[in-house]
């Protein structure tokens, strides 16, 4: 799947993951009206909502980008029609050829990470059938516990050819809390990120540079970011902040490794939301799908540029 | 929640919470059969049958113990039938009048942190209602993303009464990867536990001794215990790996205050799955329910004799 998606990157020239977080309040009037008329102001209305307009988005974008990443939380908080509607985004974006990195930052212990890992990325046995439960491409995972939490995700993806993505240093302001104190000298990111690149050599596909084994880093923080790019030769890089969270094509060239790839660009709400910035206000409610597809050429755009200039 | 949690401890004189994370593998061959009799070998059955098996438990414990920490994982590996078998859970365990703590162990930044908080705590708003996605009592929160991944979580907790464990020492073995590195001198664990004390400071309940935020601690680093119960003496500790994974009652004594509160212990598979033990075989399959009942007593009078020895 790595390989799948780098390909992907190289066809649309685009290293940038569209992140499907879709938020009650950046959907449009009319599909609330919509949703709420069949399903009422229900769980089932909302979650209604969020798949049609998600719809909407994916229908825009998916020929200019390799990816898309939902974010489960915004599912989640639905509850089960939530929930049936991320397994409905996920599994539209892989009708459309999306590769889908399930932001789910799940992470746990031994058998209990397996049965992340096998609900989200793998397949569980029910007598002498199998069934996958969610089936994403890649998942974000959370490392705090160690390699008991990760190494069962690895399992899963080498025998899937699929990936992770371990969060090494992330975006927001309180992420230096814990993962920039020194351990040794050294932050604790940095820490990780050599794990990360350890438990990467341990998983890497038959042919092709990088591993199944991907980390998460902000775009938030650049010089962090090169940093990182050195310890983790040959990891992805997943690149969250971009656009609303302050980050710009210019500070993420040092992400990227000298081949041009090993890292992909995510942005959200400044693309799926794009419709109700003051750039793309002129599309309107009802063109929001198309204010979307104005940010990804933006966005790659920008990005392009950068790395033309480095 | 965590005054009612109290309560319960007291009245039942266990602090003990069973942990409902069932594999099929411990669902007897009966319930499986049934289940898969009516629903197929599919995640439908899969996911009737580990709600069979966990009324059952449930039925034959729920007098004896305050809490159930259903293991999210468990049932997110069945998709979306394993996610309503888990909604079903929370429901009728709350029902018996047993506080639930939902062990999602999610953690993410600001507004996705917030839709964690508000899908299993709090409540959505959709239109002008609002519904309780998993509405849990407690739930589990990795602390890696620092304060932004937090926060959101005890606003809600502030608001809707109820609690959280954050993740501060982790009873795997590989738990000190990262968790045990020294920073200024002091490991990542402890300096995790002081910021779960400056967190719960800021979220205690109008009356009682302990915060809304809690802390994780595993049975197997009794040392460890020792010194984060006065690093943060206001913090109810959530106690994993009693039995299966190695914990004793006689290591737990640390765990506790010297109001003999402040702690509870979980047991998963030690009573779920007790009927599959030598020492309770005698019960059989169908006998299931009863060997777990025995199991709690047992947990419950070895917990009881060290506390009164200590």
């Amino acid at each position: 799947m790595i390989n799948r998606l780098i390909s992907k990157i190289r066809q649309t020239n685009a290293p940038i993951v569209v992140g499907l977080d879709p938020m009650m309040k950046f959907v449009p009037e009319y599909i609330k009206k919509n949703a709420f008329k069949e399903h009422g102001e229900t769980l089932e209305g909302a979650a209604e909502a969020i798949w049609q307009y998600n719809k909407g988005i994916v229908d825009a974008i998916y020929d200019l980008v390799p990816a898309v990443k939902p974010q489960v939380a915004m599912y989640e908080q639905f509850g089960i029609p939530g929930m049936i509607a991320f397994k409905k985004t996920v599994d539209y974006c892989k009708e459309k050829g999306l590769v889908v990195i399930g932001d789910i930052k799940r992470g746990d212990i031994g058998s209990t990470s397996e049965a992340y890992a096998v609900g989200h990325l793998g397949k569980v046995q029910v007598g002498s059938n199998s069934f996958a439960g969610f089936d994403e491409d890649f998942v974000t995972v959370n490392p705090y516990l160690g390699s008991d939490g990760v190494k069962p995700f690895t399992k899963i993806c080498a025998e899937e050819k699929k990936g992770i993505f371990v969060l090494v240093k992330t975006s927001n302001p309180s992420s230096g809390e814990f993962q920039d104190r020194l351990v040794d000298g050294k932050p604790l990111y940095e820490l990780v990120g050599e794990q990360v690149a350890a438990w990467g050599a341990e998983c890497m596909p038959d042919e092709g540079d990088y591993s199944y084994v991907g980390a998460v880093v902000g775009a938030t923080y650049p010089e962090q970011g090169r940093l990182l790019r050195k310890v983790m030769p040959k990891t992805f890089i997943l690149v969250p902040g971009y656009g609303a969270q302050g980050g710009k094509g210019a500070d993420l060239v040092h992400f990227f490794n000298e081949d041009g790839l090993g890292a992909i660009i995510n942005s959200s709400r400044g693309i799926i939301a794009a419709y109700q910035q003051e750039q793309y206000a002129a599309y309107g409610e009802t063109g929001y799908a198309d204010a979307s597809r104005a940010a990804v050429i933006a966005m790659q755009e920008d990005i392009a540029q950068a790395l033309n200039n480095r």
